[in-house]
């Protein structure tokens, strides 16, 4: 997934021939005119209380409501979007629920964040474990993925695609957000999440189970579509830039590249994952 | 694209079962305690110069400096992304270069934005006319898709995909911001873009063409893969959550949908428009 990442070679650029032209005009360097002050940075946000997570977005916050699992802590929502959310007059909601203003949440939330008029601080959810996959046929591995619009997309995909399960490692992925409930379209509260310590001993785990896994790699000795070879399959995807590190390279069973015929050779990484489960989805609809 | 965008109906919710079980037993509302409170939010950051464009990130810089089309204004950089732009040590680039500090460019850009030391204003793009197509055999066309991550995604799935051209609305369409370069990974330099005033003027001006338009909608009539039928294919895409508006679905050749197995039933419109260039490409790979 890497290589668009990397700045190209700049001695067939555009600008090197100019620069070029400019030296042998002027023989050095222009006195930079100035940019525009810059301004003091926003403040942060009011702190989310420690352990809990902030969720927003009628989706989000509906989805949170339909979960058995989910424990919300309070609510603060303008009269709107309790209208729209559909609780109906007597909410009766077992947290406690502050009606605001809309600009209170921009407040909340951060002025960029698509909130709709509602947002909870919530418990996060717990995640399961490699024990718990029963008979599970298609699972969506994440080496270190951190990024959480990335994440929260993945996750809307993998519950579309219907995966049975969504593996990260505890460390270096991250945790439940806003942002990436957000991305996540109710995903979130969906996806059976299964949390591991060491990714590679993990891998090995499945491969005892009857599983192929598959890394998704720019260098992948074969293509995806050519990769698919038994009933059982994990798509391991790496992060953006940085793809899959090198012992989950040397440990999964088959590494397969997307081949991108444009000038751009990789796909974002959701975006790759998207086209990988599509690509699982038939295999497994043949097998 | 928009089934999973509406809020589910509360009364078989985990919730709607909690909140009866709650008037049941205390007969009316909860006072709610107090959410914390808000602070201001974030001050403006420098306003960009009128008729430019602020962009940022090194892979972004560098595809602006090697495109011949790209006017740039300025450039602010430290010492490092410099290094890293790899420039020379007489850089001697034709506009004015400041080289500043990392935090000057937090507060250019915003907080948010991973900008990697390097921010320039640039001039946009002009964008090119439907009687430039010529030879073309894959187009995306956007139906008022704003979102400039969602933009910026899908122009690089384009690129990826080597899609011939990308079809927009001049009106309701975003126009080039860093968002949008950025998600884009230097595909704003590389795609070839159309404006169009009028979407469904230029949809029948494509069939004219002897192209196939294909519409992608929840409620399509044929699954993707069985409404290939023409070496010439025309992809459209509406917005997240509002999808093809009511004309262009009765302008398409064909109203195609994305079958999704899983308790999701749509994609993120960047992953369904990678999706349907994939099966594209293998559609026309096989003509």
């Amino acid at each position: 997934m890497s290589d668009d990442d990397k700045p190209g070679t700049p001695k067939d650029s555009h600008y090197a021939r100019l620069r070029r032209a400019h030296r042998d005009r002027k023989g050095g360097g222009e006195r930079p005119a100035a940019m525009p002050r810059p301004r003091p940075s926003k403040p942060p946000h009011e702190p989310i209380p420690p352990g809990q997570v902030r969720l927003y977005g009628l989706h989000t916050v509906r989805a949170a409501l339909d979960n058995p699992k989910r424990r919300i802590a309070r609510m603060a929502v303008t009269r709107n979007a309790l209208a729209r959310l559909e609780l109906g007059e007597d909410h009766g909601l077992p947290f406690p629920v502050e009606m605001v203003e809309p600009r209170a949440i921009d407040r909340l939330v951060g002025g960029d964040a698509v909130h709709q008029g509602v947002v909870i601080d919530a418990f996060p959810l717990t995640a399961r474990r490699l024990s718990d996959l029963g008979e599970a046929s298609l699972l969506l591995v994440l080496d270190q993925v951190t990024d959480p619009h990335n994440v929260g997309a993945i996750m809307r995909s993998a519950v579309a695609f219907n995966v049975d399960a969504f593996i990260t490692t505890g460390r270096h992925s991250p945790s439940e957000s806003g942002v990436l409930a957000k991305a996540a379209s109710g995903a979130l509260e969906l996806i059976d999440h299964i949390e591991v310590g060491n990714l590679a001993d993990a891998l090995g785990e499945l491969h005892g189970a009857g599983f192929q896994t598959i890394g998704l790699d720019s260098e992948g000795t074969v293509e995806l579509e050519a990769a698919f070879a038994e009933p059982r399959v994990a798509l391991v995807l790496g992060a953006e830039g940085k793809g899959l590190r090198q012992k989950t390279r040397e440990t999964v069973t088959t590494l397969a590249r997307l081949d991108m015929p444009g000038a751009i050779r990789s796909l974002n990484v959701s975006n790759a994952a998207a086209v990988a489960l599509y690509a699982a989805r038939r295999h497994l609809a043949e097998g």
